[in-house]
């Protein structure tokens, strides 16, 4: 049986494309959930891609993983730095969860250098762009 | 009249009961409200239990407490160490409000030992299990 | 053509005139909402006025004024002082956006000084009541 | 057999009652005392009530209980704030200690903010006054 | 009778315009103090502008303003960020100060986030150039 | 009537003149109180001197001093840097305290410039050598 | 021969008496330089008075001292807390300095806690009014 | 013509699979080198693995990469956290540097949260044992 | 003559060997004193053992060694991370202090890496279990 | 035509020579700008000295810079730690400025290591006594 | 068979003796070393001593410890206070190290009060001079 | 006899002129240290040139300047920052060091303003390339 994937974008990464492209590339999100899942599936996994800005919105989605997804790709955006509603809601199910960011949050300002996610995260891999998504699929198949 | 009180549960406080059963214990959400209810009414309480994964969510009800409630007692879960928005909300409302948590924050990791919420509760009990919630319905009692 | 205005109200300012009026003043949100479009149409914007208590629904409004206004004034409420993803969602759009407060931040608890919007934002107005707002309007049509 | 509990108050608190009121309310220590003697006898407990004002003297209390208590009600006063050698004597006893302070010291000045024995205690209650107390002796019936 | 108003320009002000054109924009101090001084008189005050880079001539200024004025508009320039002695003339006199900066200071180094007068100052106007007075003199219009 | 003053020495005073004559002075601290006697008696005071190493010795004075004196001029050691309990104690009663210091403290370690008692006392008066306890008196009088 | 004493007035105490009486007391500036030069005198002293807004002109004073005085009592206000150049002054001349406030600056808010001139002076006084003064011209008698 | 991949191990690498196992996994390095050097070549990269417990000895080979090698897959092991020397010959030579450690730095001591090379690196990959190294080598592919 | 050594425990050292036995051992401290006094004996000093919970009991002692001891082995238990006071006593007598611990200190919590105490101390010996004192006599012996 | 070189000397440096001889030398300030002068002027500058003990005068000197002289050494004195409004001058004016200082004090007290002028200057060179100056001249003469 | 002692001297530790020797004391290191290798054998160990001003040579060394030596003693010098790859290599290598010191850091610069090392070592002996060495291999012999 | 000056380049320095131009310039280090060299000859010196990536080498160097030279030019590269091993060989050998950096450290990041090697040396020049050299070379001359 197929094991399902579930890949989260966080607040403003719905405008992804549309803004600041040196960090992020040109690409829209619609064009990066596309390859994201057809590469998931080439690898095997079912696939769902959710966006939500509202943290209650992704701790609704992380609940709904405990039962209904093996592995979580999570790139949580901003509240990546303080939601620590986020990280309770990682901890408390039981599917491993890969941090991803499209940028290199280390080489960018201060208050992004921490993550309060990490912690109860399998890994972290930032600085790719879209490929950083490419490759934590490619971990969660090494992980599952 | 009856007193009216409303329970608040914070975040991932819906997942009580199927995770770290340890610090938790092992009873479900609905058990336990079931608990507090009852404990509530046979104190002459009509009694609310309300939860919700959303800071804008426990926001909204709270602002129904001011006119709708005689006391509130809230486990905001993580949003207690930074939600400013619902601190604010507490001493908007003119109703007391008491803190309380099912484990002993203070005994667990450094972030979690400060509540931005506390300074404006009435007060805080924690470290009791659900027992921490028919605390503060005793001492809701002794206020009102 | 006119100008198009959006002014975005955080958290807990819909209880404003109904809660500590030593600080707020004594009108309702209603009348001073009022007061805020009475000017800005005066001054030849179309002006709407939004509110919401949560964090997602601020950022999600913002992206709509991408392509639907052409300058905001946000009072983020209590999210001012730590909301990131709100701070993105300002750095997202190519929209001014102004940060005004009825009170003076700077002059309550310490931890309501810091702003991290305010780098993002064109400038910032605070400590004249609902005047904030009106201030906030004159200086936008001087960007604008 | 009855179970034997121990309530401890630190220093100053042999002057509740003849000093500032507004927080601490008008009774005396001993008419509090008698009040908590009264309700834990009525639930159950042997109960004793000791005061010091030293630090050593509520140490060494707290090693007599490791033998003839089998629960402790603990208010330690100023003494919460810094005393690592009476944290130290509760990690030694293996007896279960609740902390209890009439006032809610989270929202007092900051350095009453952090509790160095609350880590090392079952649980805390602050705020309700001499309640503080009633309510730890029910917190206690459960644990016991 | 007419309000009288005294604007405070602080150290470095007087060569506005012959530097960092990029933030503070081209007119020179002179071209600004005639704008100020008209839109002031056009509002029905009496206006007099003041620079100085001495701490202490802005302290003494500030002293006549107890009784020669009835409200000041003070950009402390860099004072701003450390001049306690400043802050203690403000809060001496018993005349409305509001604070402006002609750039958005939340945006700059992080040294310059922290205003050290604001806590006695009415409000704060920053990040719109030299019309940061006009808007605080609006401002003042309001509060007298 | 006399009016009675208590003078309290904290932890080491009692080898004073024993030992770092460089910093203290060379007389004996039976040399010293009797100086201070004689001062405060040609004063016009009823003069008590005690001296305690335990923290609590120094509370269980201060509260006798609540009823049995007018004034207290207090050098409480190395306890003034951290003494919460004994902060509380002066607090709690109903007695002006001074604090005063052979050294200055402001001179000496980092750790010595804090005081956490002298927010609750009248004044402090420290480096004048035995001589600060006489300041103290004299100002004592000034303020009875 | 007589001793030469110099007393300097820093920032804002030249509206002593005119400004928050309750911290400071109701006489005039005149009213207490009268006194301090009349007890000084009465010491025998010859006592000079000196007040400046300026942190230089407190400086160029200092400098004076080195030759033309015997002592110096220096209320610096708020330069106390941050002027290392005033500091660098009394450590230069050759003099002894006390410092004297009239509030008890350790019961202020928290920046005014900390003295960069104390550890140059001989000692502080602090906490009694215009009496700080008098005690500390009572000390100097004694030191010189 | 193919692309030269360096990778680099840090300091105690050496013995990785002979020490906790718990974090590390049990092949050997000579293991994990054979299965990186096989991926890399099966990747079209001629590939060179280097260790060195020196700092000087990592500079020394980082150095030799600006003119040998098109990409440096780097685990600096403890060095990540402290070695600003390291950082200064990343951004001195002209080739992409990806960070990567065996465990997630993230979840371990507050100390190794920090990596003063990430600035300067290109991504940073963690947490998935010996495949980080597999993961930057397809990541590597990507970047050239 | 032989030189006298004094070994002061401080607070809960008499409950050795009654708790936490993981870190310290099975043996009381009766056992240990005896260990400690016939080893003493052994390398030719007058031993005496001394323990207390009172810091004030510990300064007393301390004080006492002035002239009645060579030496002091000090463990001042959790009093070693904030008492000033004992830290003062051992820098007012004349006699070596040696600071020792059962358990390592520096690898337990971190509030226990700090030594108030050891700056004047001769040295500091941790980590041995009752061997720590041991060694502390041996080293004694070459100290004197 | 002649480089035009301004030096200035902040607080206290006017007493050099008369002061702490240890760290500055023994000659006296004119002597020092006497050997400055014919230094700078054998190296082709036309050179003026000024001193001035006001924050005030330090900037109004270097705004006369901007068009009356070429380079500037800078030894501000202790408002090198602490005069943002000098820093600001020192970036307002388009003139090389060079940080100069007798001592080395990155080798004094804590608070003196910090320069908030440095980031402003061209170099800093501390350490050499007199020397420093004639160093920075050399350097000037290089940079212009 | 007898066990095998590694000494590690670490960076600047081959000067001892030809400098500070107020601290150190005046034997060169070799003689030194003769006393320890003396000392150890006659306590039964084969020991062999070592010194390295290089951080990859220490921790080269103590890999070799991993199966060449039964306990080892490491004065890390200065990388004591900032070398996690040291603190990395002592917890790989199955093999007790205890930390030593000639001086007593703990009474040296607040930076040489903490050690990144102590965590990981079985205990810590410092302040003895070369006579620390000799306690740690008598403790040495206690532990294995 | 001519004076031995030794000039020691710290890490990466041996690729300037390679790398970031617009902060070094364009010469390579070969050019630079043939100028040093040619400089130190004409001012009397003679001079050797050491370069290496390993603290342990510029440690090993050092002491060898201890014996073998009068004086040492000391840029240690990234290890300024944090290096206190080589701070500790400057204590230990008895020859002045001038440190130098081509760049002005003082405004690059944060961490590069502070030097832990500052304390212990002469003096630092800073800011002014491969002239900062020159520079120290005519400082050196000054201190021989």
């Amino acid at each position: 049986m197929k094991k399902r994937l579930l890949v989260i974008h966080g607040p403003n990464i719905n405008l992804t494309g549309l803004r600041e492209t040196g960090i992020y590339g040109k690409e829209t999100i619609d064009d990066i959930n596309a390859e994201i899942t057809n590469y998931a599936e080439a690898e095997g996994f079912d696939c769902e891609v959710f966006q939500s800005n509202y943290e209650g919105g992704i701790i609704d989605k992380l609940h709904e993983a405990r039962t209904a997804f093996d592995g979580v790709v999570l790139n949580a955006g901003a509240y990546t730095h303080y939601s620590i509603a986020i990280r309770d809601a990682i901890s408390t199910i039981m599917v491993p969860v890969i941090e991803v960011h499209f940028s290199n949050i280390h080489a960018r300002e201060e208050f992004r250098h921490t993550s309060v996610l990490a912690p109860v995260c399998a890994g972290q891999i930032c600085g790719f762009g879209k490929y950083s998504y490419i490759l934590a699929i490619a971990a969660m198949k090494q992980l599952l």
